[in-house]
C-alpha cells in the first residue's frame, strides 16, 4: 500500500465524517477494505490520522465513531416557496421500489436483481478492458457507438420473419437507461397534456415518465393474455390517443406475456388508429418458462417504438438502453433525447458491448433462467405454505416478480408498512396503477438477496395479512 | 489471443458490415487493433472469416471492402407525420459544436478538450479500480454516492467565507452530466412557458436545455466584467422571471470572468427580485490567468443553484456532475431529475471520485493550466499574424475558447461553411444567442487536437474572412 491510497482514504473519510452526525459509526475496517480496494493496514493508518485530528474516536471492540464538531446551523429558506411556485407535475421524490430499507430487512421490494444474479466476472473484466480503449477518453457519437447500435439491431433482427425488413444500425438510438428513453419517447409521441394509453396495471417508472413528459396516462384493462383489445380500441376512439405503452414480454408487475393472437390484435388496433405502440422489452433476458417475442420484430411500417434495456440484466452500473424506431419518429426521439443528455458515456457503451458479445453472456443467461425458476418456485411454494390468504394471480412465465392479491378491502399500504416493521420489505401495488387500484395487490420480488429467507418472508407476510384482513 | 476475442471481433464486424453500404472500406487493421484491444493476428483471422462468408473482399495494398449483399428496402413511413403532429419544441438534432467533421480537418469547433489534455492515466486506472468495487454491480442511492457528494460539497466549502454555512453532502445531488442537470434545474425553477433570464451570448447547451424544459430564454446584455446589472434588474422587473442563468467563471463562449463587484451586484439584484441564480461552473478546472470564484460560496440563503461538471475535465466518458442547492429547491430538483433517470451509474461515480481524490489530480490541473495557456497564446498569436480582420474581443482568463468578431455584416455561417470546405472547422457564433446575434462572431477552440495546426488554421480563417468581407 502506498502513501497515496492512505492519503486518499483520509480525504474520503474526512469528507464522510464532516457530513455525518456526531456519534455515527464509521463502516467497519472490513467494509472499508472491500469498498476502497485497499489493505487493512491502510485503513488503520487512515483512521489513526482522523483520530489524531480529533474527527473520530475509537472504542476498542465496538467501532470507530464520529466526534461532535460544530453547532448546527439554522437557515430559513422560506423565500424559496414563493419563488418556486407550484410544481409543474406532482412527482414523488422516490418510488417505493427504489427505497433502501434497514440493512437486516428481507428486501423483496426492489425491481433490480441481486448482484449475485448478475454476470459479475463479465462485467468486471469488461470494464477493465474498456478502460484501455479509446472509449474511456473520447466522446462517442450522439446516437451511440456504431458497434453497439449494430448489436441491438442484430438482436432484434434475429427474430424478424422473412417478409419484414430487419432493423439496422440506423434505426437504433442508444440512451442512458430505459427511464430516459421512456421520457424521450413519450415527449416525442404525445403532445403536452395529451393522452398516452397504458396497460393497467403497468410499470410505475412509465407512469412517472409520463408525468415527467407532461402526458396523461389513461389505463386500459388487462387480462391473462395481454391487454383487452376491445377496451384498447374504445380507448383510442374515445381519447384520440396516438400511442399505447405496453410490455408484451413478462410485464412488470403482472408477469404476463401477451399471447401471439393478442399481440397481433394490438398491432392491428394500433394501426387502425394511426397510432404507435411503445414496446418496453425490459425483461428480454428474464425468460423462465417462455422466450421473449418482441412485437417490434413483426413491425413493417414503423409502428412500434421498441425499448431494450441492459441495465437490469448486465448491471445497474450500466445505464445503457436502446430505442429502436423507424421513420421520422427516430429523428424526433433523437432530438429530444439529445437535448436532455447530449450523448451516452462511451465507456458504459463499450463495456456493455463487451459483455453481450462474450461467449459467457449466453451461458450466463442460461444459468440465470434456471436460477430465476428455482427462486420463483421457492417463493410460490413458500407463499402457498405460509400465506394462505395471499392469492397468486398467475404464475409469471418470466420477469423478477410475483403479483399477488390480498383479500378485497385490505389496506395494502398499511400491510406493507406493517411488514416493514416486522423486517420484510414488499411493494404495495398502488404504484402500478394510473388511476384507482382495481384490487389489493402487492408485488413481491424473487430476484432480491438471499432466497433462503423466502420462507421467513412468507411467514411474516401471511401473519401480517391475516391480522389486517377486514 | 484466444478464440474468444476472434469470435467477438467477427460478431462486431459482421454487424458493422450488415449496416454498411456496399463498397465501404473497413477500418484498417491498425485501427481495429487499437479500438478492440486485440492483436493484429486476431484481426486478420476475423477478416478471413468474414471473407469466407462472402461479406467482405480484400484488395491487397488497398484495404478490405464490404461486398454488395441485399437489394435496399423502401418503406413508406408517411403515416407517422400525422401521428406525430408538430414537435413540442423546435429542437435541432445536433448542435454545430457536436459535429464530427472530416477526419483530416483542423477541428477547432468542439467544446471538449482533446484526449491529450485529459488525465488519461488517472482515468484508466480509476476505471480498473472501480471495476473491482461494489459500485460495478450495485445500484447507488438516487442522490449519488455519499463520498462523491461529500467531495463536491467539500470542494465548494473550501472557498466559503467564515460567516457563511458551508454546503454539506445533503445539499448535493449527483446528475449524469450538466446537460441533464440544466434541464432538471430549469424545469424545477421555471413554470412551463415561463421566462428564464440568460446572459447574452450564453452556452448553447443551456439554450437547448431551456427549450427542452419548455422555458423561454430572455437575453440580458453582457459586458467585459459580467452581466449588465441594470439591464438584469430591468429584465427581472419587466418579465417577473424567477431565475437567471449565468456562468460567472470563464463563460462559454466569451471567456469572461465576472468581477467580484459584478458578482455581488448580481446576487443583490437576484435577491431583490426573490429569484434564483443558476450558476454554471463548467470551467472550474480550466483557469489560466485566474482561479474560479464560485458565487455559490457566498450564498447564505439558498439563492444560488450551483452546477459543477467533471465531464470536460476528467473525461467525456464520465457523465457526472453535481447540483448543489439548499432548501426546498433541492427536493424539487431531486424529484425532477429522478423522474428522468432514476440514478447515476455507480461505476462512473466511483471512478470520478477516484480520479479527483488522487494526488495526481492536482498535479494534472497544474500542468493543464500551463498547457491551456500555451495553446491559448499560440492561437492568439496565430490569429494576430494571419487573420488581421479577426478581432479578439478579450483575452479569455480561462476556458477552452476564444470568442472573435468578424467585420460587421459578415455572414458567419457562410464563413464557417467556407472554412470547412478548406479543411478548418470553427463554430459560428449564432448558436450562443437566445435572440438575434449582436454581431458577426465565431468561437474558436484552443483545446482541440494538434496545436501545431493553429498557424495553418489562422491562415485559412484569415483568407476566408477576407474573401467574405462585404
Amino acid at each position: 500500500m502506498t502513501n497515496g491510497s492512505s492519503d486518499r482514504l483520509v480525504a474520503v473519510l474526512t469528507a464522510w465524517v464532516r457530513d455525518a452526525s456526531a456519534g455515527a459509526r464509521l463502516p467497519s475496517t472490513r467494509a472499508l477494505v472491500a469498498e476502497h480496494g485497499v489493505g487493512p493496514g491502510t485503513v488503520q493508518r487512515a483512521l489513526s490520522v482522523l483520530a489524531a485530528r480529533g474527527l473520530v474516536e475509537s472504542r476498542p471492540g465496538v467501532g470507530t465513531f464520529v466526534r461532535a464538531q460544530r453547532a448546527p446551523q439554522a437557515v430559513d429558506y422560506g423565500w424559496q416557496v414563493a419563488a418556486l411556485g407550484a410544481p409543474r407535475t406532482d412527482l414523488r421524490a422516490l418510488p417505493a421500489t427504489m427505497r433502501t430499507g434497514a440493512p437486516d430487512a428481507i428486501a423483496l421490494h426492489s425491481g433490480y436483481p441481486d448482484p449475485s444474479l448478475l454476470p459479475e466476472r463479465l462485467v468486471r473484466s469488461a470494464f477493465v478492458r474498456a478502460a484501455r480503449q479509446e472509449a474511456a477518453l473520447q466522446r462517442p457519437d450522439a446516437t451511440g457507438l456504431p458497434e453497439l447500435r449494430s448489436w441491438f439491431a442484430a438482436e432484434l433482427a434475429a427474430t424478424v420473419p422473412d417478409d419484414v425488413a430487419p432493423p439496422t444500425l440506423k434505426d437504433v438510438l442508444v440512451v442512458p437507461g430505459s427511464q430516459s428513453g421512456l421520457v424521450a419517447v413519450f415527449r416525442s409521441l404525445v403532445p403536452a397534456g395529451g393522452v398516452l394509453l397504458v396497460e393497467s396495471p403497468t410499470y410505475w417508472g412509465a407512469l412517472l415518465a409520463a408525468k415527467q413528459a407532461g402526458v396523461r396516462a389513461v389505463p386500459v384493462a388487462h387480462g391473462p393474455d395481454g391487454p383487452d383489445v376491445d377496451a384498447l380500441a374504445r380507448a383510442f376512439a374515445e381519447t384520440g390517443a396516438r400511442a399505447f405503452y405496453g410490455q408484451p414480454t413478462f410485464a412488470n408487475p403482472t408477469g404476463t406475456q401477451w399471447s401471439p393472437a393478442v399481440g397481433q390484435a394490438v398491432l392491428d388496433v394500433v394501426r387502425q388508429h394511426g397510432a404507435f405502440l411503445v414496446e418496453d422489452d425490459w425483461a428480454h433476458d428474464f425468460g423462465i418458462d417462455a422466450d421473449p417475442r418482441p412485437l417490434a420484430a413483426r413491425d413493417d411500417d414503423g409502428r412500434v417504438v421498441y425499448l431494450r434495456s441492459l441495465t437490469k440484466s448486465v448491471s445497474p452500473s450500466v445505464r445503457v438502453a436502446a430505442v429502436v424506431a423507424r421513420g421520422p419518429v427516430q429523428e424526433r426521439v433523437r432530438a429530444v433525447a439529445g437535448a436532455e443528455q447530449l450523448y451516452v458515456s462511451g465507456i458504459l457503451q463499450a463495456a456493455t458491448l463487451d459483455v453481450v458479445t462474450q461467449p459467457g453472456w449466453a451461458a450466463h443467461r442460461r444459468t440465470l433462467r434456471q436460477r430465476l425458476r428455482d427462486r420463483r418456485d421457492l417463493l410460490l411454494a413458500s407463499l402457498a405454505e405460509h400465506a394462505p390468504l395471499v392469492e397468486v394471480a398467475s404464475v409469471p412465465a418470466g420477469g423478477l416478480h410475483v403479483w399477488v392479491r390480498l383479500p378485497d378491502g385490505t389496506d395494502v399500504d398499511a400491510v406493507a408498512r406493517d411488514c416493514e416493521a416486522h423486517g420484510l420489505l414488499v411493494a404495495p401495488g398502488s404504484g402500478w396503477f394510473a388511476a384507482e387500484p382495481t384490487g389489493a395487490f402487492l408485488r413481491i420480488g424473487f430476484a432480491g438477496p438471499d432466497p433462503s429467507a423466502f420462507g421467513q418472508a412468507a411467514r411474516i407476510l401471511g401473519e401480517r395479512v391475516a391480522s389486517a384482513t377486514p
